[in-house]
């Protein structure tokens, strides 16, 4: 259940008591009480994506982050369509299974899980394929800990006249993103379950509205059209939303934006990430694990380790969980793995405690250098 | 905010202090703790359903259930088929809307939106067109009030050799649904947070599983494939689920679950949200107000009247919100209306004090008779 447990999944992270207890309350959505929670909570976000109100807003969506970038597909790049995406793990993998589903064309840049893609290589990608419209980056792979920058690849979007579509689910709140500098991006989608550390049930989109307005009817779907998401807040105010959602989710993520602006905001942030993550980084490898990622691509949300030879994966999970650390129960990298996630209401106590949870398990299986 | 306000709206529905209690964990949805937990909810709808292990599964689908209708609609008829559904009613108009933009073609029965939809009149409208594969039903009106009998519509379907889809999302866990005695059904979907009195945040299908393997390429979306979320289940087990969702509400179902198994199931339930409706419905006259529906078209989900001449509706709203009481802050129906639920963990009490709160209100505004 996680109770009684570390979360280092990541995510869903780990929460403050705070946020969890947030959601203890019967809502009424479209009721007074509750819109103007949701119109700051609005406000806010689009603050820490660097937006600016009139030519962005903050459309959110009920359920997955899945759900949220299927929708933001389907609104921004018409049926028939051609997406670029530069592949280099598996969310960039489930990206293109969106796309193609909904009946866009794929063009996948095969690179290696292990480092960021280049802006020259997407440069090279893009005049190649004159016929792809967007490019659709993930920001921050949560399968390995590598970082794609969209600063440097959205320079070499726009400089090829075309647009973007940025998942930044799990980089969102921590990792750099300025949408104002960034002319090329017609939308960024992220969660609040991540670096945000909220609760999960709500994807948010910043979407540029000039492009937004040229997109009516791309969607082919009502529940996944930000078109409508937007119209909506157009008929009924910005505090309304288009149907019943987990609204707790939300009473959580204004408590959340509280502890982050408490916390200092992005940088001050980013940085208890980056040290948790140095940490995981040091303390695992000196149990005799290998990293999988040079320490150059190692990002601050994830560290991912090479599976030591013989182990036992799934017995791995169940001896971390005695020892009260959840990590993800499976892995996505292209050789065998596992992955400790630096995110959530954590610091340095937590971490070295996972750690000693990992060699602890390790060595029970005969896996690790004794301590 | 719903804090210290009853909620009648419905629903979101007033929920058990246990149930939103149940929300205060950190999840990890893939590990060995919670799996057991959401193959339970999942036994346990079956069985609310009348379904049969093998021949239905219970799929969820994270989001709202408009989410979920359009998920029904994608996977069981193929783009381009053609759907008949009933029009009595605001949630009938969105079936039809979800449907139409997904690219399936609509047939609208209209119908008056005061009373449900008769067994012979769609048996007539299905022989008058021959195109459509499916009818798609709505069986419990939240806009209105009214109930649509699936059993007798499904005898019609069945008759002329047709599927049926049910949005039973008002009424599940109340109103009768036997999906083993409907062949007919292709797929019946509801959500926690109406008569389970859980919490919003995931849809469920009970889907007939012979149907949904010749469905597999309709979707023509990967969020939204139902395909999908059985194939998940095939590969991963019963305990998982596909993408990260609110498993918090989930958490918060098992224990509503516990607590519609304690107050002796489906019957005892609608029994008591029958009390509730029938003493709003008299209650509620007695202040002078006109009932929307004959006594006899009235279900016992939600209760509806028509606004008293001059009635400033948002004051209205306002007003009741200071007497502690949520209802709906908008209306469907084709006449001014407002509407009350019967559902949620409420009992005469509850509703005693939402029958003076209107009463108190409609006087504040000169608009009922003298106490």
């Amino acid at each position: 259940m996680g109770l009684g447990m570390i979360l280092l999944t990541p995510g869903p992270v780990q929460t403050h008591p705070d946020v969890r207890a947030a959601m203890n309350a019967d809502v009424a959505p479209w009721n007074e009480g509750f819109r103007p929670v949701y119109e700051r909570i609005r406000r806010r976000l689009l603050a820490i994506a660097g937006g600016v109100e009139g030519t962005h807003a903050v459309l959110p969506l009920q359920g997955a982050g899945h759900m949220l970038l299927e929708a933001a597909i389907r609104t921004y790049v018409p049926p028939g369509g051609t997406v670029l995406i530069p592949a280099n793990g598996e969310y960039a993998r489930r990206l293109a299974r969106l796309a193609r589903e909904s009946g866009r064309v794929l063009v996948e840049l095969p690179l290696p899980d292990t480092r960021g893609a280049r802006a020259d290589e997407v440069a090279a990608a893009l005049a190649a394929h004159p016929e792809a419209t967007h490019l659709a980056l993930v920001q921050s792979e949560t399968g390995s800990g590598i970082v794609n920058d969209p600063a440097a690849i959205g320079a070499a979007v726009r400089a090829a006249g075309r647009r973007m579509i940025l998942d930044c689910v799990s980089a969102f709140g921590a990792l750099p993103l300025d949408v104002a500098a960034m002319p090329e991006l017609d939308v960024a989608c992220f969660t609040a379950n991540k670096c945000l550390e909220g609760m999960p049930g709500f994807g948010f989109a910043v979407a540029r509205l000039d492009r937004l307005m040229q997109c009516g009817g791309n969607a082919r779907s009502w529940s996944l059209d930000l078109c409508d998401v937007w119209h909506n807040t157009q008929v009924n105010g910005w505090g309304s939303m288009r149907f019943t959602g987990p609204v707790q989710a939300l009473l959580a993520l204004d408590v959340a934006l509280d502890r982050f602006d408490a916390e200092g905001g992005r940088e001050p942030r980013l940085a208890r990430y980056r040290t948790n993550a140095a940490r995981l980084h040091a303390g695992i490898a000196a149990l005799g694990v290998r990293p999988y990622l040079d320490a150059a691509e190692q990002g601050p949300i994830v560290v991912t380790f090479h599976q030591p030879a013989g182990l036992d994966f799934p017995r791995f999970i169940e001896a971390l969980a005695r020892h009260g650390l959840a990590i993800s129960a499976y892995f996505t990298t292209e050789a065998p793995s596992f992955r400790v996630g630096a995110i959530g209401c954590v610091g340095l106590v937590e971490i070295e405690g996972a750690i000693a949870a990992i060699g602890a398990a390790l060595r029970e299986m005969g896996l690790a250098r004794a301590a």
